[in-house]
Order: C-alpha cells, then sequence, then structure tokens
C-alpha cells in the first residue's frame, strides 16, 4: 500500500527520488534554517558523495543569493540543516543534488515548494543538472505517490521512452539542464509567496509520449 | 525480577524503549542543561544514526524554540548533554529520536515530564513522527517497568494488533504523527508548570483493544 | 606482596577499584584543576566508555556546582585533567564513574579525599549509581590495600553475600543509589575543610554480614 | 556520442583532460569564489592527491596575487570552492594541477576561460609544469569535445609523436614548462576583460607533426 | 662502538634510557619553548602511552608552576614542542615520563641539565614516580654513553641486584618516588643558574651494591 | 637520460636527495612564505615521519630566528607551504629533514640558495645533524644533475669511502653536525643578499677520496 505524499505545499520540504536495490523511492528532504554561525549539517545517514552534493548546492546558492531574493550573509548568520529520513537508512549518491538545493533555497527565501513535484538530478557548482540513473524505478515511485511532475535531467530525456505507460500517462516531466529550470518548476511563484523572482515562471512540460528518444542506460 | 520506574515527574528525563536481541528494554534518557556556549555532547555509547537523531532534535527544537517557551538563543548560551545509561551498552538506532527530543524540551523549558509515560518513534527535522519496530517487545518491557503511557508513531497503529492481551489492559496507547502530541502527552501542562505552552492540551489515549489493523513487520 | 594505600589524605586523589582479567586492582584516579580554558584532558588509556563517564563526571558537576561549594564557571576558566596511572594498561568500563566525579569534586572544591575510603560505580548524568560487576574481586583488592570503607552500588548489595569473609570483617559498605552519599563518605566534613557543603554527614555504613540478599550475576 | 564543449568563454569553468582506465575524459572544472573567510572546499570525490594539487595551486595563487591582478587578501575575504563533476565518479592524480590553478585564477581575477582550450599539467608551488601521462588519450577525448588547443607540459613534447594524426591535425598544443604560459593561453586577454595582465599575450602554439621526438612512457 | 654524551650542560635536553627488542638505548629528548599561544607540538614517532606521558607531565608543571619558578602562564604565551630524535623509530611507553618532565621544566625555567644524568620512570599526574621495566639493558647502555648519574624509580631499587657488576660500579643510583627527586638531581642547582628553587639541593645517590634487594620482574 | 638542475640560485628552492627502491633520486623542496596567520601545510605525499621532520625544522628555525636574520613573529603573521613534487608519489623517512630546514630559512629571510648544491640529514629540534642511509645512491644522483656540492651528516663521513670514484671526484662533500654548517654553505652569503647573517662564511669542503673510513650500514 503506497504512502501518499501530503497535500500541502511547505517551505523547505521537497519530494526527491532515489533508485535502492529494491526498486525506486520518494524520499522527503527536510531543510531547517536556524539563526546561527554559518555551520551546516547534515543527517540521515547520507553517504560522502551525496554530502559533497550538498555543499556544491548550497555554494551555488551562496553564489547567486541575490538573484534567488536570499539575504547574501546567510552563510555566516544562519545554521543549515539538512536531513533526510528514514534515518537508519544509508543515502549515498548525487543524484539528488537538484532536490537539496530547491529545499535549501525554499527554506532560506521562503518560498513554498509545489507539493505533487518530485525531482531527480546532479547539480554542479555553477547550476547544471546532469544526468541520473534509474529514471524509470524513480517515476514509478513518484507516480505511486500521487505526484503529478517529475523534473528530470534534460540529458536523461531520452530515457522516457522506457518509463511505464501508466506512469506517463499520468505524470508530466520537466527536462532541466540548469537549477534555473528546476526551481521555476517546484517553488512558488513570486505572485503568490512574494519570494521567488518575478522572470521565474513556469517551465514547459512534457508529456514522456511526445519524445521518442532511443534508449541509453547511465548508471547513477 | 523487573525494575520499577521511579514514581516521580522529573525534568530532563524521559522513558524511552530499545529493542535488543534479548527483548524490549527500558532505557532512560538523561538531559542536562548547563551554561555553556552552544556545545552538544552526547554520551552513553550511542551509534551514528542515534547521534543524528539527536541533532535532528535539537535543530527541530531550535526552530520551534518560541512556540515551546524555550529561550530561543540556547543554541549559543547552553550547552547541551544527553547520556542515555548504561554506559558500556552500544546503543544505536533512530527510535529514541522522540524521546531525546522529549527530554530536550523538558530541559530547556523547565516542564517535568510525566514518570509512568514512555516512547518510541523516530523524529525528522520538521517533527513527523516516523514508524518504528519491536512494539511488542518494547511494549513488554514499559509494562514491566509499571508504565501506564506509551506514546507511538501512528503508522504503528497496525502493530498494536499483535501486543500482548495483559499488556494492552494494562497500557493505554498514544498514537503520534507529530512531535506536538508527543509533548502534550508527556509534559506537564502548563496549568501546572507555567512551562508548556496552553495549547498543549492532553491528547486523545486509545486502548489497543479498540484497533484491529493487520499485522505489519516493520524494521526498526 | 600488596601495595598498601598511603596514609594521608589528598585533594583530588581516589581510590578506585577496577575488575581485571586476573582479579581486582585498585587504581587511584589523579585530577589536577589548571588555570585554563575549559579543556579536559584524560589520560591513561582509557577507553571509549570510561572517556564518557568522564564527561557524565564532569557534566553532572557542572549542573550541581552551586551545592558542591565549586565556583559555577569553573567549565570556562580552569581546564580538568583526568590521569589514571600506569599509563600502559588500557583501561576502560564505566564502573570508575562515581571515583572521577569525587576526584573532579575534591578537586575543584578544595575538600580532601579519606585515604582509606575506596569506591565503585557507574555514574549517571543526574548523578544516580548504577550496579556494577566483580564486587568480590574488586574488593579483595581494596583490602589487600588496607582499605576500610568501600562504597557500592545500592543495586550491588546483594552482592555482598558473596564477599569473602575475612574482606567483609575488615570492611564496611556504604550502599549508594545517588552520587551524594558516595561525595559524602569520602570527601572530609564541612567543618574540617570549609568545603564540602553542611548536608554532606556522614552516611551510614553496612557490614557485609547483616545483609542476607540473593546471588545475582552482574557484568560489568 | 561525444558530447561537445558548449561554445562559450565562462569565469571559474576550466576543461581538463582525464585518463581513466576506459580511455581519455574530459572533465570541466568548476571553481566559485564566495564572499567568506579563507575556507577551501573540494568537492567531487577527489583523492588525497588531487587535494593537494588544488592546495598548491592555491598557494601558488596567493604568492603571485599581485602580477596576476588578484586581490591579495582574498585568502582571508573569501572562500574558494573547488569542484569537479560528475561527483559519483573518484578522481586522482596530479595531472589536473594546472587545470585547478587556471580556474581559480580565473575566477579571482575576473577574467574568462577560452571556451577551446584544454589543459592537463602536474603544477608545482613555484609554478612549474611537470609532465603528465596518457597524453594520447586524453588528446583523443580532447578532440571529441571539439576542442581546439590542448596545453601540455613541456616536458611531454615527445609524447606528440604518438598523438592520433586526425587529432593532431585539428588540434594546437602549447608546450609550458610555467603555469604564465599556461594562464597566457587559456585566459581572455587583457584587452578584452581588463582583468589579465598586458605581460601575458598569446603564447607560441605548434602543431604536433612539427615535433619528432622519441616515444617516451610517463606514468601519470 | 658506542655514542659517547657531549660533556655539556644544556637547557632543554635531557637523557633518558628506553629498552627495545634489541637492548637498552640511550635517547635525548629535546624541548623547545616558543613564543606563542599554548600548543604543544610531540615529533619522533611517538606512540599513544608517550604522548599521554608527555601531558601528563605537562599538566603537572602547570599545577606546580609557581615552585619550579616557571612563568604559569606559559600554558597559553608558550608553545612547546618535545622532539625525540631518531624521527624513524617508533617510541612508546610510558618510562620515559620523567625524562619528559625534566626536559620541559628545564626548558621553561632556563635550569640547564647535567650532562651526565640520565634517568627512566613513569610519571603520573602528581609527580610520582612509578616503576619500569628493562633496567639492567637500560643501565648498560647509560654506562656505554658514559653517564655518571642514573635516577630510578624507587620501586625499581630492588632490580639493583641485578645490574652488570661493572656498571654498578660505575654508575650512582638515585632512587626516586617523586618527580622532586629528579629534578634535584638533574637540574643545575639554583647557585649556579639562579634558575632552580633553593630548595632543590642534591639528593641521596646510592651504589648498586650497597643495596641487596631481591630480584622482581617488572614490565615495563 | 638525466634531468639537469637548472642553473639559478633561487629562494625557497633546494635540493635534497632521496632514497628509493630503484636506486637514488635528487627531489626539490619547495617553499612559499605568505601573508597569514601561521598556518603550516606540507603537499607532494609526505609521510609521518617526514612530516614530522618539517616541524621539527620549523621549530628549530622559531627557535632561532633572530640569529637567522628572520622576523621572529613569522609563526603568527605568516603561512607556510613546504611542497615536494612530484605530488603522486610517495615520500617519507626523516633525511629530508636539514633540505626542508635550509628550504625554509632561505624562504623566510630571504636569502637565496646555491643552486648546485644539494644535501641529506636528519635535523632535529636543536638543529644537531644525524646520519642518513643509501649515501652511495644520493650522491650518484646528485652527479647525474650537475650538483657540485653535497652536505652530509658529519657521521656519514665514514660512508664516503664507498662513493663510486667518478661521483667522489666531481663532488665536493661538506660534512656537517650541525644545520648551522648546512646554511652556512647553501645560502648566498650575507655580502651578497643582505640577508644571511655575516658568521655564516664557507664550510671546509673536503674531498671523498681524502677521507678513509671503515664501511658501515646505516638505515635511512
Ligand atoms: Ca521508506
Ligand atoms: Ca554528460
Ligand atoms: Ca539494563
Ligand atoms: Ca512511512
Ligand atoms: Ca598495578
Ligand atoms: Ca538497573
Ligand atoms: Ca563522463
Ligand atoms: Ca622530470
Ligand atoms: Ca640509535
Ligand atoms: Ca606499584
Ligand atoms: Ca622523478
Ligand atoms: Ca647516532
Amino acid at each position: 500500500r503506497p504512502e501518499m505524499v501530503e497535500p500541502k505545499n511547505e517551505i523547505g520540504l521537497v519530494n526527491g527520488l532515489a533508485w535502492t536495490s529494491v526498486g525506486g523511492e520518494m524520499l522527503q528532504i527536510e531543510v531547517a534554517i536556524l539563526d546561527g554561525s554559518g555551520k551546516v549539517e547534515l543527517t540521515g545517514q547520507l553517504g560522502d558523495v551525496m554530502k559533497e552534493s550538498a555543499h556544491a548546492a548550497i555554494s551555488y546558492i551562496r553564489s547567486r543569493a541575490a538573484s534567488l531574493h536570499i539575504e547574501p550573509d546567510f552563510y555566516k548568520t544562519k545554521d543549515i540543516h539538512i536531513h533526510i529520513p528514514e534515518g537508519a537508512i544509508p543515502k549515498d549518491g548525487p543524484s539528488a543534488g537538484v532536490t537539496m538545493c530547491t529545499a535549501v533555497a525554499s527554506a532560506l527565501s521562503g518560498a513554498p515548494v509545489r507539493y505533487d513535484v518530485a525531482m531527480t538530478g546532479e547539480i554542479t557548482l555553477r547550476g547544471r543538472v546532469l544526468p541520473i540513473g534509474g529514471l524509470k524505478e524513480k517515476t514509478m515511485a513518484a507516480y505511486r505517490a500521487g505526484i503529478k511532475t517529475v523534473v528530470i535531467p534534460k540529458e536523461n530525456e531520452p530515457d522516457l521512452a522506457e518509463i511505464d505507460p501508466v506512469v506517463a500517462s499520468h505524470i508530466q516531466f520537466v527536462p532541466a539542464d540548469q537549477i534555473d529550470t528546476v526551481l521555476k518548476t517546484a517553488l512558488i511563484s513570486a505572485y503568490e509567496s512574494r519570494c521567488v523572482p518575478p522572470e521565474l515562471a513556469a517551465a514547459p512540460r512534457v508529456k514522456a509520449g511526445e519524445i521518442s528518444a532511443p534508449q541509453e542506460a547511465i548508471t547513477q
């Protein structure tokens, strides 16, 4: 019996997608921004690659704070805690990079995150979105949880040809090669929250069926 | 010959429930708040997952200090020491999260903890209560110690069907999916201690027998 | 040829009792309080459990500084060094907790320690004294060293039935379930040293023979 | 289907060349300069040798800040983050030294990096460029990515005799024994960016065919 | 061909005696006191037990600075570097405790160390001198190096019966159970150096032949 | 084809000699002195023994700063970076001690280092030079690189009898038992650079043939 996502837009809570030995899984990334002195805390049994992803995401946000409507001195006035339940399960890999970036951006800017959006993708220090593996399994998990929109790396578009037809008919896919596209898709717009910059409008969404790309194996 | 809980409501002392290879065990979590500079000390042979749980609990309290009637600058003016006797026994896992959170909240706010309440549950950074394993054994240990009320994760309600009938007839269960419910149940109310916010009234308690949920295996 | 304890009450020097593979052993715990900035140094090849015991003991003293007649800001104006000779022998376990606590309390308050008192017991963050193992061997070592009084955990009272009769006839046992009882027994009273609070009078001492408790195996 | 380099000169982004068990690979090194306090962050699963290379590169830049038109106090007013995607792939070895140095120099000075230049070479603390291995495979990767100019260590010139003829006919090689030559080749000139010192003009470029050096095995 | 000790009294240089698998060895302990901020540096491939010995020695000196004619604030105004050549040979054990203590006391007070004195003994935090092993081999090494006086732990006096007769006829032994005796023996008196407190006069020296103690095996 | 040393006297660059499983090797030690706060950075895959050597060398220079014409507060106003190319090759052992000391002294004082001098020897905290191994192989490497003068530990003089005759006829050897002799030999004199103290004149140089010492095996 799958666990459905709760229909509520929250700040600092983003739906990620993981790929485990027993299939895809949705995992929610939680971020708390606390008055502090610039410490970063990462909990939930994150491996080294995932921790480095978090630091790349945070540095990206520091380098773009102004355009993200974030106080630029947060790196010395706030502590950032990123936690991924369930705390006993080891997690690793770079594909939660965009999710952690979105969660931190939301928490720092105050922009709520759409509850029905999930995402996967490696992030680089300059905000590029790199391809990931396990898209078929990840989207299956998103579907089971009631997700309506999944942001994927642009380079993974060919993998959409392999998606389960039922999943593909219920989910819209947003290919992104820059984190800007991810943030536009997941964060509630500036008109509603007054926190997201106006140029972040809705990004184009595609149906998996519309794309007929060749099958390609990508390891996560 | 079981060791009974001492009938005294104390500040910073909470009854947790652990699941070991030889059955359930009650373990008391002790918290001391000391004038200091924001250091966190965790002793009692806690494993990495349990230490991360403690940090998630503390960050949650920092993010909610005002509504918990706690001085918001405690993170830089106090040192927090969490200790779990017996010091030679290694302990790990996320299921003491709610217990550590309650103990820290009690110690920081000055609200005493009901001596006849025990609890188990993973806590997330946002105060959600996640399911745990070993409920049958844990409740048996609580019963032997003279506990009257056990707070369990909401998602573990189906496991109540498996509880020993004698245990079920002596203990009230409080299912919680938010830490608020845990704190309301365990901390002495504001009318008595002037430390717990008024909206924290008594949470509904259920008898195990009233719930007929399907059996489900959950690993801790 | 056993080594006898030196008949001199000293500050910051307390007789502990250890249990090794070749029998009991008395070991003296030394504490130096130095002008400093709050650092804690632990030497003598102490294992992790013993180090955590030391930290629990120090936090307990911080939380009770006023009633122990200790300057409450010692945690930031003094360095504390706890050393256990002989430096090449690895030592571990929680049962030196009360000994380290007494030694630190003596060194910080200036109250001398009775030279003919030895002790064993785990300490918790709130000053509870938990049971230990190897009481028979430990008391034999105390007897050989010329000790007159041994403080034991209250929960170990049943083990007194197993003590060697010769040992039992020469040593008085002081069962303690709180560290207060330990400090009252070991520290020279306030009337003499003007350092121990008045309410710390003599605790009742029992002869092993007076107690007929059932035998019980307790691992250290 | 090779991935082409994007035809855009960017600040703090430099094309490096790596040698893996399955052939050469181009990897882009990203640098972010952030207001901070002098911290250096290195992510992307860099091994110890590569991390030390980064520190040597940064120390070189500190020692030459004035002549590189860089604020000399950056070591205490800025944080430097060097990241090498793809984050899950371990990377090591000294041959990315010149690339990291160029990327940091670009990011600190604001001078853009030519998008069609790639490079490989160990850097020393004094800016010498030491030879590397795998030149044939590395240049093949550069060719596939659309690179026009490859900076190589002067001592690797003899290895140009082994380069694939097609690669050699499309790529110009710039031998360098000092990092100055590397920076002159890769950074956009001062006339355009007003950030590169005037004495950094174009360095001479050679065709592989023009050099007939003996074959020599060099391990990376 | 043994290496003779250089006939010169130096500050901060003390002859220690070690016991290796191939016999005794003299090793000189060097101490440098540097303007600094209280850092302690220990080099020469010292094992954990030896490092803890050094820290116990330094804490002892801090606790007795006034009576040793040492500026009491050295722990925050000076850096202490203890080095034991030869740097490639691992060294461990507690028996260099008195030697390190004497070297640090000499360097801090400015009192020169007699070049023809060697020593061995564990030191405790309170300045007690504990017994060591390998006395026969150690004294042989001292004899070969031209040492005239060897300070030994009081509890090792019985071992003098086993000393090689030639060694015993050339060396005077000073048994010590407190570090005071060691310092009196090794440091040049206050009348000469104006740095050693007056009460530190010459300690009594004994010939090995004068003592007829039973043989006893003591492990280092 | 051996690599010749470049005929240029540089500041902070000294020729060391290493002994590997495949023979001797010359390695240049680079030092950069940077405005900073007293940090020491050691790169080039240095092992623990070599790192400790570097720290001993730096402490020696701190203790002798005045006589070396070095600002005595460099330990808190400068960062010191010691790097040994080639960065991928692990290096260890104490015999680069004098080389690192000379390189740091040169960089701090501004005195250039003679390009045709190489050296080997362990350094102690007080500036003594201790013997090393592999002298025959090391001097062969120095000869191949065009070195004219090699500083060796005084205690290694007997090993000169084993030097290859061709090497011995082209190289002058300077035996040193104090680092002063090393610095006098390698640093350009004060008359030229105004940075080296006047008392540092030329040390006597000997030809290997002039000494007929017995063969002796010394491990590095
Ligand atoms: Ca799950
Ligand atoms: Ca790609
Ligand atoms: Ca128990
Ligand atoms: Ca769940
Ligand atoms: Ca013993
Ligand atoms: Ca118990
Ligand atoms: Ca790739
Ligand atoms: Ca070379
Ligand atoms: Ca030796
Ligand atoms: Ca003894
Ligand atoms: Ca080489
Ligand atoms: Ca020697």
